[in-house]
Order: structure tokens, then C-alpha cells, then sequence
């Protein structure tokens, strides 16, 4: 299949969203993919320059925050377009957005911008499989090869082989409790879904349109009114705001019809948390992974990473700590999730500064 | 034995010295008296507190670093006597100061400025106990009676019985190891020495003369040059500094002839350490101990205190953790007496600003 499609390819980089699950390193205002957590690049900048061979992308769409309009500029190498969202709305309305730019014909690969690959070829040789796929109208799917069970992803379940290496994707599964997760291992044919996927922008829209017609509305409105400076592009705010706010998961690709997966094996993970970079990250000799001022004494097994304060850190076993200017989290790495209850709470009680 | 002296006691607490067994909280320049440890105010506050009552004590002296000059006078009210020692030479020299500033039959209770002590009206009323065998040329210590085998502290060997709750000091005992020590605990007659004691100020003039020459005559010689200011005595810098560096133990109380020791049961601590303050403190129902902003999730028997970053820690379990604005520790109760480890490697690599 590789090379039967012509066309290159656009990737779209979504770059909105805030995350809690790498708190206090990640705020409101400093998401995931502002961050460089695997290496000192961003996960931004990695993600970009995971699509950048010019014989298979062409420059790359990014839609962001409007309020990181200028950080991610200056992360992107060589963007086309970089659109800004006015509001959040999640990912349908923000994919809208940039389908909405392109030819119809044009090949948008959708990608998250704050999740690792480690084997860039491999997904690029699974980018290639899917494009003939996609040309021809099917919303192709990355299916993630799952070597553990895990409560943190969503699954596809494989249908029918379609070619070598495509399936038809016979449902979307929600995050499963580990007894399901571990059955979905067993059994086979299941893959993470891992958000990214690859069809023509026409083929988006017309999905929307009939799947999530208000969604389509809004963000047609939205262009139609659009601004643009330099590389910026800035959608009407009222019209984006009354868009509905939903996933493109729910609002398109578990109720679409021509919708296949391309597994593969590419080392991927959405660093879902400090243990999935933990799990992720190069370790020393004691299996702990460490960043910036940090002292320690026999620790073993743990995520210990300071953007502020010296870090000392003696007899630890298996626990994340890690220190900003403002704040400093401990936990065990096996309850490193829970943060989520910490930011809760601290939203509840105001405490808007450390959020 | 209670009133049967009929001069007045004057208190002298030693707040010299920096500690690094509180670090990051104690720092060379913020010795553990000039925190609030176990209650808002200063150890040094509580100490001088403790010595207030004028039907049994005089005016304090302190002697104390010349740096923390200013601090300490603001700490300590109605206080007689500042002696700022030009340089650090442990115990002996500093006691020696206060000694030759005094009338030679006044009797002069040596404390330290960093223990904590429960049961004031009990160690007053040893101080009682001791006064009339002080008043007639004695050294008299106070024995702390050990309720578990400790290896953090010296130890005091009960002798002959001199009258009731009096004994001879039948030898001093470095720190013993945990068999020992339970040995100790076991065979009963040792109490631990809190380095309190009650003696005139000629017995301890005099018994530095025939023990240590040379420290008495460094201490006169300084004294004789020395600068008044206020409640401020600046004792000459070179001649101090000639002084060998010794503590009263070594120096006197391990050699001298006519040692007493009163044994007590006052709640007493040299809060050695981030695991003797949790011993200390008041506990939540949790067994944790919690000051300045921290956030917990399902911690338990942990010390947890912030001066700097919002602390947030889940799932921890008899940690101690502690934050100022340019440093983090994290242990182990059980290992935290190793931060002395981490404190040694700053100062070996530089890292003066932390230690």
C-alpha cells in the first residue's frame, strides 16, 4: 500500500486542553505538551518533529489555546497554520476548525500533541499504510498494541482484515476496570486507542455534518469570521462558543461507518501520569529517574524531578516527588493518579494559584 | 532539700552552635533554638520561658553566636546578660564567658537552648532539689530518666545515694550502641545527660583551672578586653578564638571530682532529629504531624511541614517531609538522622546556599 497515495499529508497538532495528572509541573496555563518531560524538548516540539519528512507531511496545522498563541509559535518549526481555539470546546470543534482550512481532498493526520512515540519509523510506515485507506474515504485509526492490561486507555476492537495491517474497526471501548482490561489482553484483538487518525478533510466534515451537525455549524461560523495575523488564525469567538463541547471520539468515530485500524507496535504512551513517564523515562542503576537540583541517598524506583527547590531525597522507594517554585508533590508512583483529587481540592478551596 | 538555698539561680542558655539534624529547616545560620518546633514560639523562647520564675531565678544570661546577636536579644525577654561569642569553640569556652561575668557564690543553671522539656514544675523543682549541694561547691546534673534504649544520647552512671533524689555521678558514658543501650534500660542506675546543670560560678571558674587551663584562660583574657553594648557583652575576638575548643563534658564534667546527679522525669528531648519532633509533637488522628501549607491525601505517621512550597502528599506512610523556599527533604522517618549525609555532601560540593 505505501506510495499509492499521492497526496502528502498535513498534520493537524492539537495543542488545547489542560492537564492535572503531571501536577504541579502541568497548570492550567502550563499544559503537558509545554513541558519537556521525556527529554528537554517539549512534547510539542517532539511531536512535530515526529511528522516533519517532507516527503510525507506537508507543514503542519497546529490548533492551540489562544492564550499560548505565542509559546507554541515559537515550538513549532516550519508551521502552516497555527489556529486558535477562543474557548475550549474539546477536540471535535478544534479538528472542525482545521478541516475547515483545507482542500477536500487534503490528508489530515490528527495528533495529540503531549504523547510519546518511540519508534518514529514504524509509525510513519503505519501512516503510510492507512493513507490509501484514508484517500479513499475511511477514517483511519492508529491502534496501539497493548503489552500490559491498562485501566488509562480506551480500546478498539479489530473487525475484518481489510488489507495487510488494516481492519475495519468494529467498536470503540471505553477505559475498561482492569478485570476487562486483562480479559481484552488475553483475548486479543483489541487495541489502546491512541487519538490519532488519518482521513480527508472532506471525509471529516461530511461525518460531522451528519453526526454532529451542530458541532459543523458552529465551527463553519466560527471560520467564516475568522482573523488572521501572520501564521495565526483566530475564529470568531461567539459563533466557536456555541459549539457543543465533545470528543471526536463520541462525536464522530464511534458512530461513523468506514471507520479502520492500523495496528502497530510504536512504543507509544500518553504519559498519563507521573508513573506512565516513570515507566517511560531513562533510569539509573536504582531505577529512579531523575530532573534538575536533586540530591538522593540509597532511593530507588522513583520519579524525583525539581523545577524549584533542592530536592534531598534519602531511603525512598517506589514514590514520585516532584517540586516547582510553588509547590511539591509526594506520593507512592502506584498512586501518583490520585494528584487529580489534590488539584480538585485545591480548586474547591481557591487555591487557584497552585492550579 | 527546697529552700534551703537562699540565693537565687541564674539561668545561662547556651544558643550557640548550628545544627543540621533539622535540615533544610536548621541552617548555619538558623540554629534549631530559632525555630518553633514543637509550638509557634522558638525553642529559645520556650527555654528562657521555662527559667521565668523570680521566687526561684535570676535574670537569664544567654551566650550566643555573635550573628545572631539581634535575634536572640529579641527573643528572650527580660533577659540580664547578652554574651555574643566572637567565634564558635563549643561548650566550655562559651560556659567560662558567662562564669567570669558572675559573683563567685552565684549559682549559675546551664542550659541548653534547644530541648524540650514537658513538665516545667517538675524540673524546677529539681533545680530546687540540686540548689543547696550547688551552694555547697557541687556540680550538679540532671539525669534524665530513659524510657526506651536510645543511642542518640550520652548517658549518666548513678553512684552512692547523697540525699533523697541526689546521687554521686559515678561516671559519664558516651553514646552507646543499641545493645548497650538496652543494657543500660535494663539494668536501670544510668539516666540520659541533657546537658543541664547547676553549679556556682567559682566551682566552675575553679575547676577549669585545674581541668583546662587553657580555656579559662582564653575566657578571662577575652573578658578582660571585652566590649559592652547595651545587654550586649562582646567579649575580645583573638583572644577567644585562642581558646582550644572543648565541651563542658569533656572539658570539666567527666573529670571533676564532685559531680552530683538528679534524676527526673520531666518529658525532656534534645529533639535530635525530624523523628524525635514527630515523637513530640501533636499528632492527628492519623499519627501525622502537620505544619504551614500542606495538603494530604491518606498520609499517615508522617512529619509533614512546609515554610515555602504548598506540600501536597498522597498515600504516604511514616515519611518526613519538609519544604522552605529553596529546599526539600524527603525520608524515611526512620532514615531521616541521615540528612546529616546530604547536608556533609553540600557543603563538600559547594553548595553553600542550602546548607
Amino acid at each position: 500500500m505505501a506510495g499509492s497515495s499521492t497526496a502528502r499529508i498535513t498534520p493537524v497538532i492539537l495543542s488545547g486542553g489542560a492537564g492535572t495528572r503531571l501536577w504541579p509541573l502541568s497548570r492550567g496555563d502550563r499544559p503537558k505538551q509545554l513541558l519537556g518531560l521525556t527529554a528537554d524538548e517539549t512534547m510539542l516540539r517532539l511531536t512535530a518533529r515526529r511528522v516533519a519528512d517532507p516527503e510525507l507531511y506537508n507543514a503542519p496545522t497546529v490548533v492551540a489555546a489562544a492564550a499560548q498563541a505565542d509559546e507554541v509559535e515559537a515550538e513549532v518549526e516550519g508551521m502552516g497554520r497555527l489556529i486558535l481555539e477562543p474557548c475550549a470546546r474539546n477536540t471535535a470543534p478544534a479538528i472542525a476548525l482545521a478541516a475547515l482550512q483545507a482542500a477536500g481532498d487534503e490528508l489530515l493526520l490528527v495528533l495529540p500533541s503531549d504523547h510519546a512515540i518511540a519508534d518514529v519509523g514504524g509509525f510513519n510506515e503505519a501512516v503510510r499504510t492507512a493513507a490509501s485507506f484514508a484517500a479513499d474515504g475511511w477514517i483511519v485509526t492508529f491502534g496501539m498494541q497493548p503489552d500490559r492490561p491498562e485501566t488509562g486507555y480506551g480500546d478498539i476492537r479489530r473487525g475484518a482484515a481489510l488489507a495487510p495491517g488494516v481492519y475495519a474497526a468494529e467498536r470503540f471501548v471505553e477505559k475498561p476496570d482492569l478485570v476487562t482490561a486483562s480479559r481484552y489482553l488475553a483475548e486479543g484483538g483489541y487495541d489502546w486507542n491512541g487519538g490519532i487518525f488519518l482521513m480527508r478533510a472532506d471525509t471529516l466534515i461530511e461525518g460531522l455534518g451528519t453526526h454532529a451537525p451542530g458541532i459543523l455549524a458552529a465551527a463553519r461560523q466560527a471560520v467564516e469570521a475568522q482573523k488572521t495575523e501572520g501564521l495565526q488564525i483566530k475564529p470568531a469567538e461567539n459563533e466557536f462558543a456555541a459549539s457543543p463541547a465533545a470528543s471526536i471520539d463520541y462525536a464522530l468515530m464511534e458512530r461513523a461507518d468506514r471507520v479502520a485500524v492500523v495496528p502497530g507496535s510504536v512504543g507509544w504512551s500518553d504519559i498519563g501520569g507521573w508513573s506512565a513517564l516513570h515507566k517511560l523515562a531513562a533510569k539509573d542503576k536504582d531505577d529512579n529517574v531523575v530532573a534538575g537540583k536533586v540530591f538522593t541517598i540509597d532511593a530507588s524506583g522513583s520519579l524525583i524531578r525539581s523545577e524549584g527547590p533542592l530536592i534531598a531525597a534519602i531511603g525512598v522507594k517506589d514514590l514520585v516527588i516532584v517540586a516547582t517554585a510553588d509547590a511539591v508533590l509526594v506520593a507512592p508512583l502506584s498512586e501518583a493518579q490520585r494528584v487529580k483529587e489534590i488539584v480538585d481540592r485545591l480548586k474547591a478551596e481557591g487555591g487557584t494559584e497552585w492550579t
